[in-house]
């Protein structure tokens, strides 16, 4: 039981050490990784990770999907694995953290029980995810995915890359296809990360408590007025989208506003066409992204939005489409709790949040109780060759998964 | 005197004729016209004119910048010469109006005059301007800008086209360069032209009286943010240069209906960076236009758009910068008030107007007493294939022109 481990802690250097060595490959010159799904660095990546399982003496299998399971027996064998663990494919300009920590945060857990001897009822596991960034291949976190049964195996073998290859030929080149798909789903999953946002840092927290992801719509927005010369063209006589448009824009936002904190809405792309600067718009197109925690406030911000472009602007025509939607995922409570009592053993300050970005655990928790860990990252940045964490932080944020483990492996 | 001659008409159906026939040279698919400055189809859209000058029996001249000049003598030799014309060369997809008319219109005015025998005391002279449009060679109006000392003509011959070939080089390989420029400006210069925007065909009248052409300043105007990831950013740690910025967007459209009706306010260009739909942008790139026909109300608005910038929105960087500044031109009141005139004389309903667009007149005003002549164009629409005006509003706006001529040629 955790309670006999209670003075237990991770090896802050260890762990850091391996972060850096593992960032070494792919190394940017700005300080950050390139190491993108199926490469080459992958590989290499992925076969140091593996060298480090064999040397704490785990036992490693491949799945059909490449995603890597490295096993630390415990006293009951029938028992389901207690898992850990994230990705370590990055971004094309990423940083040394992001996926990368949450897989070694799981390998100190691991060298931290072996230099103490500690025995657990459940085997501890690590999981390495493939492709979860989708840069490579699309979509995104599509080997935890198929494991959590969101994707089929052969829809997810079939992606390609850019250059027609198939994630399917990419695996079996860098040799990591392993023969099938796991049968039985862990018995609990955290997932260390860091936040990749601004709010623990802001709040001057080491530690988020993590009880779900945001749901997310994605919409693409498209108003049409005319487009005539800037030059002959009386201010009444325009019909102009982007002039016209700005209420519209604005009670965008304010229909996150209506539900804030939590509530968020982004319009990320936003671009005036033909966008010459002697001609009024004829059209400005939009995505629109909105967010929230709960399932039915984010249909009631869709209910304005639509709304919204129902109603239109006068002279313009208001055209909404949506594109992708992401229902919000609840973790479990068992989970959240053994994560929440962890953090209060060892004295952390921390606060229960929810991940506004995707990661592997949003696929996991369909088959296997599942929560996450988030320590601070500086300045909130991320998928950025500049991201950076805090060594206290990265140690903190894996000593808490040390002890939310040792509880549910009991 | 122009009272001699009261009942004169033009041909409607000779100039339009005319116009179809030259349209032909460039003619596109979709029944616009695509003849480039100095280009094979403008060298044989000038030969045409050329041919039909000397039909005219008129006495044609090319200047060092390819100009043409197509004179009708006068009584009086000394007499400084009253010119009407426009350009010949069009946009890549432009129509059968835009410049043609304003050169067929002077024509059919000749033509006119040599059918009914009519003499004049000045010499009446026809202009065709080169590169009006400045498409193929940058500036726009660099013809008539060259003889209105607008610019020198090294730096008008030496401008170059995307091939690098110069516009000296262009006028020498389709046979237009001429000897020099004319030592001696017009004793007048009248231009008709479609007007390219609504006013006209909004209030339901064939004549539009051109005072003068607006003051235009041109600037680039940027706002910086912080580009963060649009799922763990709350809506109150953002710097969007979008949500932030929509006050200002509207504040520059409330700086032209400030000076309504003539001000204008144009955000043409309007694009987020990086453009990624889950990212907040980190910066709004913008073009602003202003205009307005009188020089002190354009400085004002310029003021506010500046102390605009000067203010800014909380939490954003707020750069502009001035792009470029075109005073506004009055044209000459002798050469307004006979066009005033001949409308009248014709019963023709005209109102004042200022043009919202540049045209060779704005140059040639420079050096000679200037004026133009608007007629309405299909719903405003120019620089356009779809481009259209009516037939009785083309020979109409060539009736003012022609007694407004035999006013000025006496």
């Amino acid at each position: 039981m955790a309670g006999d481990h209670g003075n237990l802690r991770i090896n802050e250097d260890r762990l850091w050490g391996s972060l850096m060595e593992l960032a070494e490959i792919g190394a940017t010159a700005k300080g950050g990784v390139a190491r993108l799904a199926l490469t080459e660095e992958d590989k290499r990546g992925r076969d140091l990770f593996m060298r480090w399982c064999e040397e704490a003496g785990l036992q490693t299998r491949i799945d059909r999907m490449g995603n890597i399971f490295a096993r630390r027996p415990g006293r009951n064998p029938s028992a389901r694995a207690v898992a850990s663990g994230s990705h370590l494919d990055s971004q094309p300009t990423g940083g040394k953290f992001d996926g990368a920590y949450g897989v070694l945060a799981a390998l100190e857990v691991i060298r931290t029980l072996n230099d103490h001897a500690v025995e657990t009822e459940a085997p501890v596991e690590i999981a390495a995810w493939t492709n979860e960034e989708g840069v490579r291949f699309s979509p995104a976190m599509v080997g935890a995915g198929v494991y959590g049964g969101a994707f089929t195996l052969d829809y997810a073998l079939g992606r390609k890359d850019a250059d027609g290859v198939t994630l399917g030929q990419a695996l079996e080149h860098i040799g990591y296809a392993g023969p099938a798909m796991d049968p039985e789903p862990f018995g609990a999953f955290l997932e260390v990360h860091i936040e990749q946002g601004p709010v623990l840092e802001n709040a001057g927290l080491p530690i988020g408590i993590v009880e779900g992801v945001q749901g997310i719509r994605w919409y693409d927005l498209t108003l049409t007025g005319s487009e005539v010369h800037a030059g002959p063209t009386p201010m009444d006589l325009r019909r102009d989208p982007l002039r016209d448009g700005l209420p519209i824009l604005q009670a965008i936002y304010d229909i996150a506003y209506a539900e804030a904190p939590e509530g968020r809405a982004t319009i990320g792309v936003c671009q005036a066409h033909p966008g010459s600067r002697n001609t009024v718009p004829g059209q400005l197109a939009m995505s629109v992204d909105l967010r929230h925690p709960e399932a039915g406030v984010l249909a009631r911000m869709d209910g304005k939005l639509r709304a919204l472009a129902e109603q239109g602007a006068p002279g313009l025509t208001c055209k909404l489409e949506e594109v992708w939607h992401s229902p919000p995922v609840k973790f479990d409570s068992s989970c959240v709790a053994a994560v929440t009592g962890a953090a209060e053993r060892l004295g952390l300050q921390a606060r229960p949040m929810t991940s506004g970005a995707g990661h592997d655990s949003v696929y996991v928790a369909r088959v296997a109780p599942t929560a996450m860990i988030f320590i601070p990252c500086t300045g909130g940045i991320s998928h950025n060759e500049a991201e950076e964490a805090r060594k206290d932080h990265v140690a903190q944020g894996t000593d808490v998964l040390l002890h939310a483990l040792l509880t549910l492996a009991g």
